[in-house]
C-alpha cells in the first residue's frame, strides 16, 4: 500500500542545493519515491495511508561515505598518554597506534567484532545515517580481512542500514610484511583482492597514499588489480603530504579521493574531468590538530563535489556522528549549511556511486528520509552535538533502532 | 532501605585524581554516599538491596556549571548567512546577534520557554550531567529576567537534575538603555538585583566584563550590590581582550572566572589565592575560531582548579554535549582526560560553592553518579560525539530521563 507523507517541509537537495518544497507531500510505495510536491497538487483519488510529519523538515537520509566502525579495542588509553606527554616512539615501542588495533582486530572473533560495531554504528544510526560505508583494513591477512568484510556484510543484513563494504588492505603494512612492502602489494593484488572479490565481499576498493603507508606506485598497482575485477576504486590521500594520490585516483575514475588537506589544484582539476568527488574528514583534521586545510576554493572552482564523513576510527577520527562533522565542515572548513547538509546526501551518494538511487528526494530513488524537528534545516549543522528529534524513514518505512 | 550498588570500577575523582577503586562497592542511603571502598571490605550485614552494575566504570555525576540554557529562538539562519558572506554589521542592522535573542527571550512565554529550555538540557542529562547551572541574561528587565530566573526554578522541580540559578543581567546592553549603560547598572544594582533576590530566585550574580559588555567598572558595582545582598559572584572575563576581570573577581572571592582566553599570570595568581575556579568553555573558543589559547599553563603553576563548560547558548556556543567539551578540552586546550573529568566534577563543583556535597564520590556526599559502559574513564573524553551506554544514578535512585 502507497503512503503520503504529509505536513512537512522538504529540502530535497535536488541540485546539490536545499530545493525547499514547503507545505510539502511525499507519496512512497515499495520502499521507492512515487511522487514528491507541493500537498496542493498531491494527485487525487491516492489509494494510500496517511502519515502527519507536524511540520517536521525533511532531508534526505545522511550518508556516511567514509568509515571504518568496524574494529577491535579502541585507544583512548593511548590518547590520555599523548595528553599526558609520552611520546609516539614510546607508544609505538609499546606497540600502539595502528599496529594495536590491528593485533586487537585480529585477536576479536567475528561475533564480537560485529557486536562492538553494532554498537558504535547505532551512534551513526541515532543521527539520521541511512546508507554508510564501512572499510576493512585491520585485518591485513587474508583471514582477518575476510572476517573483517564478512562482519560489514552481517552488519548490513542485521541494521536497517543500508551499507556498502570497501576492502582498504592497502591500509598499512602488516609485521608479516615489515621489510617488504612491495610483497604486501603484491599479495593483494594477486591473492587477497581477487579470493574476496570472488567471495561477494567487496564493493570498492581503497588505498592509502601517504609516505608513512604505501607509494603511488603501489598504490597504482592496486588500482590495477581493483580494475580487473572491476572494482570502483577510492583512495586515502594528500592528508599528511602531496604525493598526488587524488590525480592518480582521478586517472583511474575513482569514485572519491578522501582526505585532502594538501590537495592542489591540479589535482582538482583531474578530479574535477573524472566525476571523483572530494571527501572531506573534518573529525580526523580536528582530533589530528591539522592547520593545513584543504584548498576548498580550488575545489569549488573546479566544480568537485565535496562530501563530508566521520571517518570513524580509533586512532585519528573516533567520531559517532555525522552531524558533529556538518557542524566542523561549517566551522572548520567554512562550508555552509547547505553544502554540508549536500556532503553528507547527494555528494556522499556520488561518492558511493549510488546518486541515481540516493542522496536526494526525487521521484523513482529509494525513499530514505529524516523528518527533523527544528525550524530550517540549518539547524542540523548548527547544533553541536546532542541529538535532535527525529524521525528516520528507511526505504519508506518509519525505522526504529 | 540502603542500597549496595556493586560490581563496578570507581573513579572517585577525590582530589581531583581518578583514585580508583577497583572491584568497588557504594553504598547509599537517603540520597547520600553512606559507604564507598573495595567490595572486599563491604561492612557485614547490611540490610541493603544489591545492585549489579555488571563491571561499569563509575564517576560522579557530571556538573555542568556555566549554561544560557533558557533561551527563545535560535541563531542558526544568522549562523548560515554569515558561512554565506554576510557581514556582521548587516546582521546586527537585521537585529541580529544577542539582540534577536533576547527580542525572541522577551516574546516568549514562560510556558514555551520552560517547555524548548527542558528539551534543550534533556540533551545534557543525556550525558550524564546530574547538576547544572543556568544564567538568566536575554531578559534584560525586570519582567523578562524574573521571567528566566523562574523558568530555571521550574525546570528545576521538574527535572531529575540539581540546578543552580545565576542572574546576568549585567549580559549585555538592553535597548532601553542604549546610550547609558550606567543608568543600566544602577537599576541592575538597585532594583533588579534586590528585587530578584528577595524572592529568592537568584543563587549566584554574574557579570560579562568586555570591551564589548561591561567596564570593570561597571561590574565592580555589580559585585557591591551582590556582595550587599549575600550572593557569590561570578565573572565572563577575558575572552576578547585582557581587562582583568577575572582579577576583579577574584577581589570580592568569586566562585568563578570564566572564558579566559587572555588570562594573564598575574590574574591567575590573585585567583589561586580567592580560591576562584577558571572555567573554560572550548565550545565557545571552538564555534568563534578563537586562535589566542587561555594560558593553561600559569593557571596551572598557580594551581587553580580547571572547569569545563558547555556555555550552551545560541550564539557562541550551541553545545548541547558537556562530552564534547571535554573532548574539546584534550584537543582544543591539551587537558589530559583526567583533567577534563576533574573539569566537570570536582573542580565544576567548586565552581558552583558547593565542593562540600557534590563533585567527588566521598562518604557523605550526595549520591549522584554515573556508571559508564567502558574499558577506562579516558573513553568518556576520546569519543567525539554519540552516545555512551550508561546508568545514571541520582540522589541515590537510579534515574530515566
Ligand atoms: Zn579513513
Ligand atoms: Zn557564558
Amino acid at each position: 500500500m502507497k503512503t503520503i507523507w504529509r505536513n512537512c517541509q522538504v529540502a530535497t537537495m535536488q541540485y546539490a542545493e536545499y530545493s525547499v518544497i514547503e507545505d510539502a507531500a511525499i507519496v512512497t510505495d515499495l520502499g521507492k519515491i512515487e511522487w514528491i510536491g507541493a500537498a496542493a497538487d498531491l494527485p487525487e483519488h491516492l489509494n494510500a495511508k496517511e502519515i502527519d510529519l507536524d511540520g517536521y523538515w525533511v532531508t534526505p537520509g545522511l550518508i556516511d561515505c567514509h568509515t571504518h566502525s568496524v574494529f577491535g579495542g579502541n585507544r583512548s588509553v593511548e590518547f590520555e598518554q599523548r595528553l599526558k606527554g609520552v611520546s609516539y616512539e614510546t607508544i609505538a615501542a609499546q606497540g600502539g597506534g595502528i599496529a594495536s588495533t590491528v593485533r586487537a582486530t585480529r585477536e576479536t572473533s567475528e561475533i564480537q567484532l560485529r557486536e562492538i560495531a553494532i554498537k558504535r554504528i547505532k551512534n551513526l544510526l541515532n543521527d539520521g545515517v541511512t546508507t554508510l560505508e564501512i572499510k576493512s583494513g585491520y585485518g591485513l591477512d587474508l583471514k582477518n580481512e575476510r572476517k573483517m568484510l564478512r562482519v560489514i556484510r552481517q552488519i548490513s543484513a542485521m541494521l536497517p542500514v543500508t551499507i556498502k563494504s570497501t576492502c582498504l588492505a592497502a591500509h598499512a603494512l602488516p609485521i608479516e610484511y615489515q621489510y617488504d612492502s612491495d610483497a604486501y602489494i603484491h599479495f593483494i593484488c594477486e591473492s587477497l583482492l581477487p579470493q574476496l572479490a570472488a567471495e561477494g565481499l567487496i564493493d570498492a576498493v581503497d588505498a592509502f597514499c601517504e609516505y608513512l603507508a604505501f607509494s603511488p606506485a603501489q598504490v597504482e598497482k592496486v588500482f590495477q588489480a581493483a580494475q580487473q575485477l572491476n572494482l570502483p576504486v577510492k583512495i586515502h590521500a594528500e592528508q599528511l603530504s602531496a604525493l598526488h594520490g587524488s590525480m592518480l585516483a582521478a586517472k583511474y575514475h575513482a569514485l572519491s579521493a578522501d582526505h585532502l588537506e594538501y590537495v592542489t589544484e591540479s589535482d582538482a582539476e583531474a578530479m574535477a574531468k573524472s566525476g571523483t568527488v572530494a571527501v572531506l574528514l573534518p573529525g580526523a583534521f580536528y582530533f589530528l590538530r591539522e592547520t593545513k586545510y584543504p584548498d576548498i576554493t580550488a575545489l569549488q572552482k573546479h566544480k568537485v563535489r565535496i562530501a563530508l564523513s566521520t571517518d570513524l576510527n580509533p586512532g585519528t577520527s573516533p567520531a559517532l556522528s555525522l552531524r558533529l562533522m556538518m557542524n566542523m565542515g561549517s566551522t572548520l572548513f567554512r562550508l555552509t549549511p547547505e553544502q554540508t547538509l549536500a556532503g553528507v546526501t547527494i555528494h556522499a551518494a556520488h561518492a558511493l556511486g549510488i546518486e541515481k538511487t540516493h542522496g536526494s528526494l526525487e521521484v523513482g530513488k529509494v525513499a530514505d528520509f529524516v523528518a527533523w524537528d527544528i525550524q530550517h534545516p540549518s539547524e542540523i549543522t548548527y547544533w553541536l552535538g546532542g541529538d535532535l528529534d527525529k524521525r528516520v524513514i528507511y526505504q519508506g518505512q518509519e525505522r526504529s533502532i
